[in-house]
């Protein structure tokens, strides 16, 4: 795994430990609410993530993007769905969205599953 | 079929009318390249349509929900799953999306396969 | 009490019932942690029903802005102080806000408290 | 001139006297500088109408797109060079700002200067 | 105090130098209007800040947030009554707010008033 | 030519070209309707890349602002022509857009044509 991913997974586990142990129980009850979004209930986990990546990349938040294409990666989805689907996000969103894109390309090259096949 | 929604169809259908035939071009292609991103692809158009509802709702735009909620009712989602996608939507958008899934309630009583259960 | 904060209050009560009573325990969590959000806590009720307008000022959110402004009528915030605090919303959120600053002031003239003085 | 944006002006009107005269300096200030943002300086004040209706597209703002279409009018500004900038709006902010572009063209048959030519 | 908060500080200031000598008065006065913004009026400076904070939360504007997170330390906040705060912003502005309440955290390391105690 | 900018140029053609070559039609189709937007149509390229560049300094993306000041520099706009639209943007989007406006300026330093005058 490159460095780059590593990183922010591993910024991003410190800082979320820092802000649970924090003692503010509605930022804790938030951040379970949070986690629970994405469980199975009516819509199962690999749907609700692909919503997940969708509503991250309309609202062009790129640490969120990158969670949910490592949370896409893992549960099954292959590189040209996760492609479709910013391509919804793409044309909702406008070109103001393609920096986003483009950076969510450049992370796809560090994810597992959803890497660019090497001929 | 109620009335508001009815309204809502026609006059939508009756603007992009005049809109597609206004004799821009790069107006008609953006109409058609929005159409073609539902249409199956990588992604079925049913998965799509999820996606275009979360990423409506999120962007907190009602014409936009209420076009994609009458759309998932068309391809077979059932309420409980809509609102499962909802639920995402509340979650990554946060209280401010309560206004626009609110009206999302309101418009799903007119839409067909979204209403509530009657006893 | 005029009639179309009287509407707004009852239309928004009774989506809230249906949504509640909708069987998705998500949705439910997060309504009660949005309420419990402004009980107090390290702030007081009176100051975070403030942050809440200026949140739903800068958002651009008419219904929201309502509900905290009758909030804000509701724990003793004064007329002046609630539009020093819209005057803050309005340059960090720029003209665009415009629009919305003026419906709050439209939406005053019926909040109990907030109400211009008459000569 | 039809009722609906003879209506506008008048609430528009009405309810920025009594923003002006609240006695709120900042606020009365702030509108001073936004007018002045569209007087003519390094641009001419017809260039600025259209970057401040482009500005009010792409974040999705009703009235002020009104406005502007308006002021685009009054400046000079055709209907196809108006659309042509709606264009790049709808572009830049994507599909999401389709039913804002469509109450754009709804608002303008009653601007006068840009109304669809009748044959 | 740490270096990068030290560079933002520096960078800040010397690009806020640059534009306020460009000879542009519009952009000149919004400056103003925004430092004024914040000083006692109906409401005092010690409030205003924290509206500040999470107006820019909301807006999910790093650089934003950093500065009201050092004005809300020189002004008296203490710790719990931020994180307080930003739990408000967190709720309103849902899930997509996280990356920006993270790095708040990461900021309140270096800022005079709201680092987390030492054991 | 500064580095910061030609890496920017360097990274944003070579992730385009993954992008373009990924195989997916409607992205591949959204990024030509993304550039015929700005060819001379009703309106000439230069006024279009000033609603490119104020639509991106609202919409607070910096690569966008970027990209729109090469643009802007490349079909002759001047230094104070771009911060005359700057300042439009920065009433419109008020404070929230200073950074945005802050990293124009630094980026304008190392753009052909919008250079600060030296004495």
């Amino acid at each position: 795994m490159p460095d780059s991913l590593d990183d922010f997974q591993k910024s991003r586990a410190e800082l979320n430990d820092e802000i649970l142990n924090c003692g503010h129980l509605g930022i804790k009850r938030f951040f379970a609410l949070d986690h629970q979004a994405y469980e199975p209930a009516a819509l199962d986990t690999r749907t609700k993530e692909l919503l997940g990546l969708v509503a991250s990349a309309v609202l062009r938040c790129d640490d969120c993007i990158t969670y949910h294409l490592v949370r896409c990666g893992e549960v099954g989805w292959r590189r040209a769905e996760v492609i479709d689907a910013l391509n919804v996000a793409l044309v909702v969103g406008g070109s103001i969205t393609i920096p986003h894109v483009r950076r969510a390309f450049a992370g796809m090259r560090e994810i597992q599953g959803l890497q660019p096949e090497v001929e």
